[in-house]
């Protein structure tokens, strides 16, 4: 299901925007946003055609499609051993979105909230946009290294309201620990904050590193958390605009839903996303446990590969399919390199600016390793090549 | 295509929320929601279905996938003799959405927005949303009074910095004429006003009655209007989330997409919904057309139905799939009458209150007749009775 040839370049370099095959050049290889380049599993396809054979594309309920909700809750309970209900489930136009609603639902203007450094820009974006102050922590890239929480205590204000946490963390691959998730959350319970966990890349994890949501922890923990999920990292529905928010205290879930704008229809989610994402959940678990298979080959690929380019470092993930290169030792910063890659090697990777990922991204780039054996070995060859030429 | 075999009631009642079929218990007929009771186009559901069949839904661009934007520009020019540019429409996750990105580009905090009243109360919300003031201009809810501009005059203050439009207007059903909307055109140009105007009824027109778009009428007026649609009253999808704002000076355009959030991917149109609006544009238009006839028909069978009840006044709508009855003979307000012909009569109607259409709608409902003629006739015997107890 994962080789070269189950991936169709002409589909791509006609659909696949943000970065992907249809903005790049023909002859470059982007390995930039974190989108896969397989097709989507078979019965996601099949549930968005039978449902649109009725040809109803009637209003939504404000709230979700109650099969969508019921999935997600047993989704929830049954592979995160996180008792969640379908009643504080809102599903949400992507999780991007999900994160700006729990920022506009707990947040107030001057408000602060913390967020690691690296990682993705959308929190620090979001509680900005929301009128509310980031506070950065920074954050080893080596994923193995323990993340200490005393690092936490000097950023706690009276306006301290909320921790976001994005596990597993884009773009160094940190599984958090189960000791690690617990000492967070009662950090946040000692604090009285709100933990905004992320876990959009929770579906992809590396042997031996397994997922823990600090939502199963304990009940103390779970309900000062709100958790934002989606499908497109872990099942290709970036176009599709699908993703959920879980609540667990009844006043969390009724200010979502008031941030959300569903009421007014201003915003709302997508009836035909909706059935999509309930067949990722119910019908295309064999379809994720082999794509987590390909993944982990070619991670160990890829993470090898880049070690042995002269000036390039790199951890192996313990999750999400990306590699986040150390390049201090080319002595370029990540731009030139970026430049470099990709004028001469014709290979595009994400550059790690502070707008991307925060101060504690320079240096690096991030790459994404979703694609094929075939399709990352000859860019692991231009990324040589053209590393060589510097030198 | 349109006759009662035509509509599927147990997908309605599975499917059909925001008031409808789904939302009323079995045996209330729901005129509620302006959503058509018919299956959608069967080229939409073609549409859909091939390009689901390729598996790929990946990210799609910032701006909106060439091909709809493309098909929309076509549109405007073809059939609405708008000279719009693909470069400077963006799709948007419905006309809802659309309206509120409008409000924030072109609204700071305590600027004013002229509205009619009665109208759809969206305008106003968003208005107040993004932090400025709606002011509202009475407008009669008879469609063939001739709007008279001067009503407006007392309304400008040096903070008014739009005037929203909708055309055709709900409730009333009013089609602007030409000369109305060319004085509205040359008073935002004395005033230097941008015109918001919401057009997602403009394909819903009654003969003789024909929709102009007011940017269709000049150049110093098109310049400075942002035109707003959607395809949930013309083709019912309303649950795929689509629509489009288009503007005629880049400077609004570029406004525009910084206040979508499309960049950070925080908000986007989905791309299966955009596939699905370029049917609608490109091979449904002897579907609308056949709609559209059937909507004629059955908003005569409706209005004189409605006027044959004791104490019930209302006019023939010129456009839009709805009908606006004066209830005050009744000696009920909106909300009382409601609940009568809801408990009653069973039959769910929109009370005229001020939160959904401002104060010129008390002493009114609103009924959808987007329905067979068996079912209105059904609903319209069931209103008559329950009128008839209360006298």
């Amino acid at each position: 299901m994962f080789s070269i040839g189950t991936i169709n370049l002409e589909i791509l370099q006609k659909n696949a925007y943000n970065l992907r095959w249809a903005t790049v050049p023909e002859g470059v290889i982007p390995l930039t946003a974190a989108d896969p380049d397989y097709p989507c599993a078979p019965e996601i396809t099949e549930s968005i055609i039978k449902y649109a054979k009725d040809r109803y594309f009637s209003y939504g309920p404000t709230e979700g499609q109650p099969f969508f909700k019921e999935a997600m809750a047993c989704y929830f309970n049954n592979k995160r051993n996180i008792p969640a209900s379908a009643a504080f489930i809102l599903p949400v136009d992507s999780a991007a979105f999900g994160i700006d609603v729990v920022c506009r639902a707990q947040l107030e203007k001057g408000d602060e909230a913390i967020v690691f450094d690296p990682v993705d820009f959308l929190f620090k974006y979001a509680i900005e946009k929301n009128g509310a102050i980031a506070k950065s922590c920074p954050i080893s890239t080596d994923p193995s290294d323990y993340f200490d929480i005393t690092k936490l205590q000097s950023l706690v204000s009276p306006r301290t309201k909320m921790i976001c946490l994005c596990n597993p963390l884009n773009p160094i691959g940190k599984v958090f620990k189960r000791s690690e998730l617990q000492a967070i959350g009662e950090f946040a319970i000692e604090h009285d904050l709100t933990i905004l966990s992320d876990e959009i890349w929770s579906e992809i994890t590396f042997k031996p590193f397994e997922f823990v949501s600090i939502a199963s922890l304990d009940e103390k923990i779970r309900e000062r958390t709100i958790l934002v999920t989606g499908f497109s990292k872990s099942h290709g529905l970036a176009g599709l605009r699908i993703g959920a928010i879980a609540a667990f205290d009844p006043n969390h879930y009724k200010s979502i839903v008031e941030a959300s704008f569903h009421e007014s229809t201003i915003h709302g989610s997508n009836v035909l996303s909706q059935v999509a994402a309930t067949a990722a959940l119910n019908q295309s678990e064999y379809w994720l446990t082999a794509f987590k298979e390909h993944l982990h080959s070619i991670r160990d690929l890829t993470i090898n590969g880049l070690n042995a380019i002269n000036g390039f470092s790199c951890h192996f993930p313990q999750g999400c399919y990306l590699a986040f290169v150390n390049i201090k030792e080319t002595g370029l910063d990540s731009a030139t390199l970026y430049k470099q890659l990709y004028e001469v090697g014709k290979v595009a990777v994400v550059p790690g600016l502070v707008k991307w990922f925060g101060k504690g991204a320079e240096g690096y780039i991030r790459i994404s390793f979703a694609t094929s054996h075939e399709i990352m070995a000859e860019a692991l060859e231009r990324i040589n090549n053209s590393i060589n030429q510097i030198h």
